[in-house]
């Protein structure tokens, strides 16, 4: 059974059809997109976990690089306000910020096309978060899986925690976002900012176009250690993540020590076979072929040597990352100077829109 | 039985003998006050209701004037990002908010001594709030009794009504406060600041004082129609509150339908002769005595000739401050400009604080 895991062009070709009423606008050709873009506005947010691990890579920023050129205002938020809502070490958090501004930039976000800026440098945030608040109730945010599931059922997390998905919202109307590249998990927490945008309309006059979800059908990566759940940085086992800067033995080590099963033979099946088929979409995700192909040009391997061959994609593919965000990581100056420039520029955004909801809220 | 209300004088003695350790360099002459100060900084805030009532001004206004000269850093807010936490129309939100600037002013308090700002301009209480309330649990903020008698029982009002405490928090904080005059029902919320400072200081270092409550002896006025109850902006009833800018007509009219009993003759004993001993407090509110010395005065008058003595004081004590609130509501500018001022001022305070709490938290 084929899942549409797509080659890189096919994927941005996905995510821009879904910027509707424009669609004729955006055209994709092999590997380039003509020069008109949707008019729309993306704005996507990521945790500072540091250097991102390869499910980060292949399953969000992968997408956020094409979305680009499909773009003509497209703003990447690094969002340390949501960070502090579990406890941080400030210097670790400090040092996972510019990891992931480094991060970002080397896999190809272009600070010249897109705004990337540090959330708790731009003040409108917190204090556009403050008002929608006023304007969600509380069993609304109550039944948002987030919280459920973060808090195990114990209800005993933060009032940051609770609250995160007010402060998501407020992060994309801010900019009157029209677009939202998401995973899944999240589709309900951009439901809250479309129903936060709509009640603020409905009370205040018209303001924020309804924010759409862009759902990429990129590649679900899972842990090498238990191939049912999510590859993830809070994986206790360490050989579960490959990072963007494993070196290539810790690669090859990580995808050698996969959890596969007894049959030999590469085939996709992600019901019944999880391990082998999260190579092999690994795999495909990484040569940019499908998986179809990835399958077929597998065929005769047993799975002790296709882990060698995924592994060897994976350097071969991450390889050139590497180099830049170690040149990146050099020099924090530069990164920093980065972030600044990114907040003025977003900054430039966000005061008139604060402005206006200020004046319209009764404050001025 | 006798409560202690005292004449003002007294009352601010009270208050600054609360500033702990200072208490040599505070003395209270006869209606002068030394010109050495406590050290400390006062904050408060009230809530853009638009002209205080009685209830406002004799509870707290009134001591807030007094603060100006025991203090050396004092600052009050008119927190309008507390008043969104329930819904307001915003012309009228506006208005009211210049209506508590020209009160504020009217009653004696002065832009050159104290800070007088709108809430909502100063960026950081809305940031600080973020941080904060990453540093709250749930719990703690549930059994809080302002959630639990607003939203009466049912749990249901707006994220922003829950997590207004945390708000009054960042606040208080924000300006590294030391002192904070509050009622009585507002205790627990102070706790809550200081429980967060202590969390703040533990995680972060030491960085907030705790800041103390000034439970001032004020008169607490109850509400002329139900005199169990407090005068209240809300009361449904329009003769039961009266506000500093009431006629003349009006405020006769109010003390003389004001609730009493079947009593004729004048005492104190608000367990047994609320409503009686109501006009007794207010009357020895506003005239300066205390209340032997008012009840005593009133001795041989019934409760109907009593009801026009305490709205003649009372008329008295409010003409001046009525026609400086009818001058200041003459000049919108003006009351922008002393906002504006104001708010500059506060962020002076605010800004170095804030970036010195994003520094520790790990933001830079």
């Amino acid at each position: 059974m084929a899942l549409p895991v797509r080659t890189s062009v096919n994927r941005l070709s996905g995510l821009i059809q879904k910027c509707k009423g424009l669609r004729s606008l955006c055209s994709v050709e092999k590997n380039t997109v003509t020069k008109e873009k949707c008019g729309g506005r993306v704005f996507s947010g990521i945790q500072p976990t540091g250097v991102p691990h390869l499910g980060n890579y292949l399953g969000a920023l992968e997408s956020w690089v094409g979305l680009q050129e499909g773009y003509s205002s497209v703003l990447y938020s690094i969002v340390d306000l949501h960070a502090i809502t579990i406890p941080q070490d400030p210097a670790k958090l400090r040092d996972n910020i510019l990891d992931m501004t480094a991060s970002l930039l080397a896999c190809g976000i272009d600070p010249t096309r897109s705004i990337i800026f540090q959330q708790s440098q731009v003040s409108e945030h917190a204090e556009l978060s403050w008002i929608l608040g006023c304007l969600t109730s509380m069993p609304r945010l109550r039944h948002l899986p987030q919280w459920k599931m973060k808090t195990k059922e114990k209800r005993e997390g933060s009032v940051g925690l609770f609250t995160y998905p007010v402060l998501q919202a407020a992060d994309i109307l801010l900019y009157r976002s029209t677009h939202v590249p998401v995973g899944e998990d999240q589709l309900q927490h951009l439901e809250l900012a479309q129903d936060v945008a709509r009640i603020f309309n409905n009370r205040f006059g018209e303001l924020f176009p309804e924010p759409q979800a862009l759902l990429s059908a990129s590649c679900r990566v899972k842990s090498l250690r238990d191939p049912t759940s999510k590859m993830s940085k809070s994986d206790p086992q360490r050989l579960a993540t490959v990072y963007l800067t494993d070196s290539p033995d810790d690669i090859i080590l990580k995808f050698r020590k996969a959890v596969t099963d007894f049959t030999s033979e590469v085939t996709f099946d992600p019901e019944h076979r999880p391990g082998v088929s999260n190579l092999v979409a690994i795999h495909a995700a990484v040569s940019g072929q499908s998986l179809e192909e990835t399958v077929h040009s597998a065929r005769g391997l047993d799975t002790a040597h296709y882990k060698q061959v995924v592994a060897d994609a994976v350097i071969q593919r991450v390889a050139p990352i590497q180099q830049e965000i170690a040149r990146l990581q050099a020099d924090r100056g530069h990164l920093e100077s980065v972030l600044s420039h990114g907040a003025e520029r977003a900054r430039q955004l966000a005061a008139p829109l604060l402005a206006e909801v200020r004046k319209r809220v009764g404050f001025s």
